[in-house]
């Protein structure tokens, strides 16, 4: 039977408030007005991006709200005026929309979009400002403009990726943040030439992207820099080719890496959201080039500070948003490139767990001994 | 009678200790060393960092020293092994050195040099880390590798521009420093386009050029910001388009530039060195590609600082030092611009003095009625 039209009920994480615990509800998922997409979601893996969002410290959250931004699925049906995509298309929710319209789309120089903006700022639809989710009546917000936490979601067709089919949904749910955002800080923004010298502040999946994106770029050394050592093993296996731990010098961490690199790296990247990793980052760059990006999301409020003889003497500081990736137009070339076997998805998934585990998938999260953590969204798609 | 190898006895300002009049005494000026030039200065114009180690808030000013870095000159005699330029020549020091040997010039990637920054940062020279100045026997230390308000001072080799012997001294000194510095702010560190919005903040003589560069590089809207709302006739000569006074808003001046310019600049500059204004200046680019570009000086000790939002939504935080022009290679070059009459310089010189009148010149100078002082430095050379 054809759903349609319909509203349909379905399971969804809701987070009802800051820092309670998330509460599988079933939900009525509008269907999508003009120019938008419903989406059956079937893979979805946490980010620390929900998890700050769920926490309250993010002045923009609202609650109750369905969290999740990196994820897979299917089409179920399109609202109006909607040509790109249709019922049945293998699709990633994409939270940087690409309308190819406004003034940041056609301008060449940025990734950012500004169309539906102004509404999935405020976890609602731009058509009629409002939400596409309830439960028994009461509005439940978006996030993101994504909100992958529910089996069914409702997405603006400006933020929807279509994918190649033969790429299995239950790995490329990756390419929907992490993955590009590591990589995209690489190729996009820092734009790294072959032989230069790398730091990567944070061994979590970003960092590994960005080590993963060095490595593809030529680049001669990779150093990696985390509090906990034993991620060196794994971080080997994507790029990074030296290993330093801040706690191992009484040194500022910037000073160490000027040491060891003749007077800094060419491009450093801070992948943990830590505002004094941000500022060792940008000073741990070489005089005269150096050019730091920050990738990591600062907790709000928090300021980045820095002499600015800093930058006086030639070093550049920048930040990225998914890696400066256009999301429609390069979400299925990364998928592609996966494809061929060109960029790791598999090798970031440690931990495979089920919609109704998400609590304790985001606990394991948070002991930081994971890297991504994929949820199967529905009972009937089986083991993986 | 040749005063080749001898020490010359002439006119030089004296900074005894910070924050006292300039005393003109005899000096003892040494016979260059090996790589070394001997210049007799023939003009030379104030800049504010002149004024920044005279008033000893920088931490590395040394005392008693020879302030000065804007300047034009001819040369008297070389030390050995000097084969680029030769007695006669007409040249301007330049305190931003170019050696084309170390990892800094051979990088392409930025105009710093490194070869004599050790001496030159500790007010010596460099083949035996000794002064060339002397009073009686007591060396006197030099001043960023220039110490021009001398009628003869000693430099490297590599911190010497020989330009056209056309180009009328009294004038081309000014491309010793700040005219530069904007024009390359604009050029060669943001590389404005066509088409572009810019907003200046400070328009002094570094401004100004900012302002020129900026027209000549195409750019549609040209924003000064300064809060002498006098200085907006000059400045409308130089290519500013519109002026704001911060005084005359209650808001942030950073949201008055974004409000009257739909989200921003494309460009900023900061010329004045106030880390308050960096920020603003920051603040008021474009989300998604806006480029600052911090072109004053701030005082030691202070910092920066912003919400790392600011970058991570697209904007970049530059800095520049003489305007990332090569000095020996591109000052030459800019003084066929000015023969060219591609580019301003005269139209910067609102005042003519001599070096006696050294104190009095710094006092204008303060008094923010003037751009930029040049001083006759020996009687001989009649009146301008």
């Amino acid at each position: 039977m054809s759903t349609q039209g319909q509203v349909i009920t379905c399971k969804a994480a809701v987070a009802w408030e800051p820092n309670k615990p998330l509460v599988i509800e079933d939900v009525e998922v509008a269907p999508p007005q003009a120019g938008e997409v419903r989406i059956k979601i079937l893979y979805v893996a946490l980010c620390h991006t929900d998890a700050y969002t769920w926490s309250g410290k993010d002045p923009e959250g609202l609650f109750p709200c369905i969290l999740g931004h990196e994820a897979s699925g299917i089409v179920e049906s399109v609202g109006e005026g909607v040509t790109e995509v249709q019922p049945g298309d293998h699709v990633i929710p994409c939270y940087q929309a690409e309308c190819r319209e406004c003034k940041f789309c056609k301008s060449g120089k940025t990734n950012l979009c500004g169309k539906v903006r102004s509404a999935t700022g405020v976890g609602l639809m731009l058509s009629d400002m409002k939400s596409r989710f309830s439960i028994k009546g009461k509005p439940i917000y978006h996030f993101m403009g994504t909100s992958t936490f529910s089996q069914y979601t409702v997405v603006h067709d400006v933020s929807v990726a279509k994918v190649n089919e033969q790429a299995p949904l239950e790995k490329i749910c990756l390419l929907g943040c992490g993955v590009p955002t590591g990589l995209g800080a690489v190729w996009n923004t820092a734009k790294v030439e072959a032989g230069s010298i790398v730091a990567i502040f944070g061994l979590g999946t970003v960092g590994l992207a960005v080590a993963e994106g060095a490595k593809a770029a030529g680049a001669s050394r990779i150093i990696g820099i985390d509090i906990d050592s034993n991620k060196f093993a794994t971080a080997k296996n994507f790029g990074v080719t030296e290993f330093v731990n801040p706690k191992d010098s009484d040194k500022p961490i910037q000073q160490v890496i000027v040491d060891m690199t003749d007077g800094g790296v060419d491009y450093s990247f801070e992948c943990v959201g830590n505002v004094s990793l941000m500022r060792a980052a940008l000073e741990c760059c070489h005089k005269g080039w150096g050019t730091s990006v920050i990738v990591g999301v600062a907790a709000s409020g928090q300021e980045i500070s820095t002499r600015p003889f800093q930058l006086v003497t030639g070093r550049v500081w920048k930040g990225t948003a998914f890696g400066g990736f256009k999301s429609r137009s390069q979400v299925p070339w990364l998928v592609e490139k996966y494809m061929k076997k060109e960029i790791k998805v598999d090798e970031y998934i440690t931990h495979n767990m089920t919609l109704d585990q998400i609590n304790e998938a985001f606990h394991l999260m948070h002991g930081g001994k994971c890297l991504r953590i994929v949820l199967k969204m529905h009972a009937e798609l089986g083991n993986l």
